[in-house]
C-alpha cells in the first residue's frame, strides 16, 4: 500500500493492520516517507483515532525503529516509572533508590523540562558532576553495579519518536492520546523492561487537566503494555497542586534528599506518600511482594534503614558526582506573601511552575539553558489557612530582574477563599488496570 | 498567529478569519510555510469542513495568489462554463463559438484529461496545429478579435492552486468539497469573468457518484462565486453514461464540428441539448437574455444560420491550426458487439473512459503522452435495445497490442438486461442558484 492509500484510510475512519503500521513508521524513519505525508496522517489519527490494537501496533513499530535495550544478562526483573509530567514532581529520585534496594531493577531513561513542568534529567544534574549522557555500555554498568540507573534517551533509542514529535510540535498533532500513547510506551518499552508503573497527572498543572481525559490515556497506554506482554498499571494522581515543598532543580533534590533520609516535613507529605505508593506498585509489579500493602511496608523500611540514601549516594557516584559536592544555592531570596486572611482556595499550578521557569529554572524551548539553583519553596498547600503577611512561598532567585515576573506569576496562581475547603483532597484519585488480582506475582 | 496556531483552530473545527487564511496562503505560496504543515491543515479542513465564508476566503486568498486577467479593456460581458469532468464531455467546444457569437466575451481557461475523463485541451490538440499554450498578450489578442480563446493555465495564474493541487494528490487531501470548490473557483475567477455556468456531473462517470454530493459541491461554490460579486448557476447532469457519442480526442471534435454544422445525429442529442442548456444560461446570466428559454432559442438560431462553425474555424485560423488541416485518423477499427439480445442496462462510465485511456487516448500520470486518432464510436445509450451480435462500440486504435485490455473494459462496462428501463433518463437533474429570478438582466 502507498503512502497515500494508508492516509486515505485512516481519514475515512479505517483500521490499520501490524503490517501498514510498521511499513508506514519504517518509511518515515528512513526518510523514504515525507514530513507532508506523515503530519496528513498523523492530522487524521487525531481526528479519526486509533483502536487499541493500532495503537500497541503503533508503539511496537516505534520502539523497533531504533535499537531495544538488551538486559538480558542482568539476573532480575526490570521495571519503571513514568509520570506524565508536573510541577514538582520529583517521585523517580526517591523510587529508583527504593526499588534497587528492594531487589528490582530501574534502567530509567528520562526526559528534560519543557514548560511549566520539570524533568528528572535536569534536577540531577543541579549536583555537580553527575552525567547523564551514558552511552549504552555505561548505562549497563551502572545497572549491574547498583541497579539503577537514570539517563537521558541515546540516539539509537526509538529514531522515529524523535522525528514524529518534532513533526507533531509543528503540525498540530501533539494532543493525540494514540500518538502520545505511543511516543511514551514505545520510548519506555525499548528500555527492555518487564513491568511499568504509570502516574497519569490531572488537574491545573498536568497536560490533561480533565481526569477523564487522563484516565482515557491511562487505560490506553496499559492496554498497550499488556498487548505488547508487559505488566502494567497506572495511577491517575492529583497535580492541582505542586507536589512535595520545592519547584526547582537543586531545591527539589534537596527535598528528595530528605525524604530518602527519613526526614519528615508536612509539605513533602504527598510527595513521601506518592513515591511509596509507586514504588508499592513497582515491586507489586515486579513480583517482589503479593500486594501492594506489603510493598509500601518493604518502601518505608527501605527508608527507615537508610539504604534508600545510601543507594542513591551511589548511583550519585557511579554517574560522576564529586564525592563531596553541594548543590548550588541560588544568591537572593525573596517572600511572597499572603495579602488577606484565609484558606488556600485554589492553585493554578502551571503558573507555579512557569514562575520557576522565569527565574532561570525551566526552559521554553529544547535548548534554552537551565539555572540549576533558582526556584520556589513552597509553605502552603491547598486548603491551608493563612493570615495576611503569612508567606506562601519563598523565592529563590540569582537574577533581580527576572523576580517581579515570578511574584506577579505567583500572585495570579494563589486564590485565598474565606473558607477551608469543603472536602478532602485526595491524591490517588483512581488506578487503572490495577486489580491486584490481575497480577500473579509469578 | 503562527501557522501551528491555524492548524489547531481547524483541527478543533473553529472558524478562519479572512486575514487568517490570506496570510496562510500566502505563506505557504512564498515558501515560507512547509508543506508538512500544509498537508496537516488541508486534513483538518477535509475532516472539519469549512463555512461558506471561510471557502470564500480560500478561493479569494487563491486568487490573488498569482495574477488575475484584467480584461476591461474589451467591451461586454465575460462569461465562463465549468465543467466537473467526465466522459465525452466536450459541452465546450460547442459553447464557446456559440456564446462568443451571441455577444459574449468568453476567456476560457481549460485543463487537461486525467484518468477516466478527458480535458479540453487535449481535444483541441488533436486539430493539427492548434496552440493552446497561449501567452497572456496572445490570449487576449485572440479574444479581441473573436471573443472566444481556449487555452491552458500559465503559470502566472493561481499559483497556490498548483502548489496546493500538488500535495493535496499525495497526501489523501483530495476529496474535500472545499478545497476542490476554491481550486475550480480560483481558477475560473481568475479569468476576469462576470458570470460563470457549472456543470456539476453526477454518476458512474463523474467524481461525484452521488447527487447529493454533486449538489453540495455545486452549492458551495455558487455560494463562493456569489460571496466574490459573480453570477453563478450550477447545473447537476447525468454522467451515468458517455455524453454524445464519441469518446477520445479527434473523434470528438470532430462530433463536435457536426454539432456546430446544424447536422442532427440520435446518438449525439444528449451533447446537443446539454450545450445548448449550458449556453442559454451563459447567455441569461450575461444578460444577454431576459430568460433561459430565449438563451436556448438564440444559441438554435446561431447554429442554424451557420455562425457557430465559422466561428469555430476563426478560431482554429486564431490559434494557429493549419487552414486544411484534417483530424487524425485511427489506423484500426473494431467492434465491440452485444452478447445477448436485450436492453443496455447499465454502463459503468469510468470504464467507458478507461478504455479510451488504455488505447493511448487519455493519461494516467500528468505527463504521459497522448494518442490524439484513438478512441470508441457509441452506437447505444442507456435503455436501448440491442440484438447478439450487434455492435454497441467501434474501437478506433492504433497499436493492436492495447486492443483487449479495451474490449475487456467495455465487457465490463456495459450490462444487458433482458427489460426496458422503467423510467426516462434525465440529462439536467437540478440547478444550483438557478432561480431565474435571482438573477436580473441588468
Amino acid at each position: 500500500m502507498r503512502p497515500v492509500d494508508l492516509i486515505r484510510k485512516k481519514r475515512d475512519g479505517g483500521e490499520h493492520s501490524a503490517k501498514e503500521i510498521s511499513s508506514l513508521v519504517e518509511a518515515f524513519t528512513r526518510g523514504d516517507v515525507p514530513d507532508y505525508q506523515m503530519s496528513a496522517w498523523m492530522m487524521a489519527v487525531l481526528l479519526r483515532g486509533m483502536s487499541s490494537a493500532e495503537t500497541a501496533f503503533l508503539t511496537d513499530a516505534m520502539m523497533r525503529s531504533g535499537s531495544v535495550m538488551d538486559l538480558g544478562e542482568l539476573p532480575g526483573v526490570k521495571v519503571d516509572k513514568h509520570s506524565t509530567g508536573g510541577v514538582g514532581d520529583k517521585t523517580s529520585l526517591i523510587l529508583a533508590p527504593i526499588v534497587a534496594v528492594g531487589g528490582l531493577i530501574v534502567p530509567m531513561i528520562s526526559g528534560r523540562g519543557l514548560g511549566h513542568t520539570g524533568g528528572t534529567l535536569d534536577k540531577l544534574e543541579s549536583i555537580p558532576g553527575f552525567n547523564v549522557n551514558l552511552s549504552p555500555g555505561e548505562f549497563l554498568r551502572v545497572l549491574r553495579e547498583t541497579s539503577c540507573a537514570l539517563a537521558g534517551q541515546t540516539a539509537e533509542l526509538v529514531p522515529a519518536d524523535k522525528k514524529m514529535y518534532a513533526l507533531r510540535d509543528v503540525t498540530g498533532t501533539v494532543e493525540s492520546a494514540p500518538l502520545i500513547c505511543a511516543s511514551i510506551m514505545s520510548k519506555k518499552l525499548a528500555e527492555g523492561i518487564d513491568a511499568l508503573v504509570l502516574d497519569v497527572k490531572t488537574g491545573s498543572g498536568a497536560f490533561m487537566k480533565r481526569q477523564e481525559d487522563a484516565e482515557h490515556l491511562a487505560q490506553m497506554m496499559v492496554d498497550t503494555g499488556r498487548r505488547m506482554g508487559k505488566k502494567v498499571a497506572a495511577l491517575i494522581t492529583d497535580m492541582d497542586q505542586p507536589l512535595g515543598r520545592t519547584v526547582g532543580n537543586s531545591l527539589e533534590v534537596a527535598e528528595c534528599l530528605e525524604i530518602l533520609g527519613g526526614t519528615r516535613h508536612a509539605m513533602s507529605e504527598d510527595l513521601r506518600y506518592l513515591s511509596i505508593e509507586l514504588a508499592a506498585w513497582m515491586f507489586h509489579l515486579g513480583g517482589r511482594v503479593s500486594d501492594v500493602e506489603s510493598g509500601r511496608q518493604l518502601a518505608e523500611e527501605i527508608i527507615a534503614q537508610g539504604a534508600a540514601l545510601g543507594k542513591f549516594r551511589e548511583l550519585c557516584r557511579l554517574q560522576g558526582a564529586a564525592e563531596a559536592a553541594r548543590l548550588p544555592l541560588a544568591k537572593f531570596t525573596a517572600e511572597f506573601k499572603a495579602a488577606t486572611d484565609g484558606f488556600i482556595a485554589r492553585i493554578q499550578c502551571e503558573q507555579v511552575g512557569l514562575a520557576s521557569l522565569v527565574l532561570g529554572g525551566g526552559r521554553n524551548k529544547q535548548d534554552d539553558a537551565i539555572d540549576h539553583a533558582v526556584g520556589l519553596e513552597l509553605h502552603k498547600k491547598l486548603g491551608d489557612a493563612v493570615k495576611a503577611g503569612e508567606r506562601i512561598a519563598t523565592v529563590h532567585y540569582n537574577d533581580p530582574a527576572r523576580l517581579p515576573e515570578a511574584l506577579r506569576l505567583l500572585q495570579e496562581a494563589y486564590d485565598i477563599g474565606p473558607k477551608p475547603l469543603n472536602a478532602q483532597r485526595i491524591l490517588v484519585k483512581n488506578i487503572i488496570g490495577g486489580e491486584p488480582s490481575a497480577f500473579s506475582s509469578s
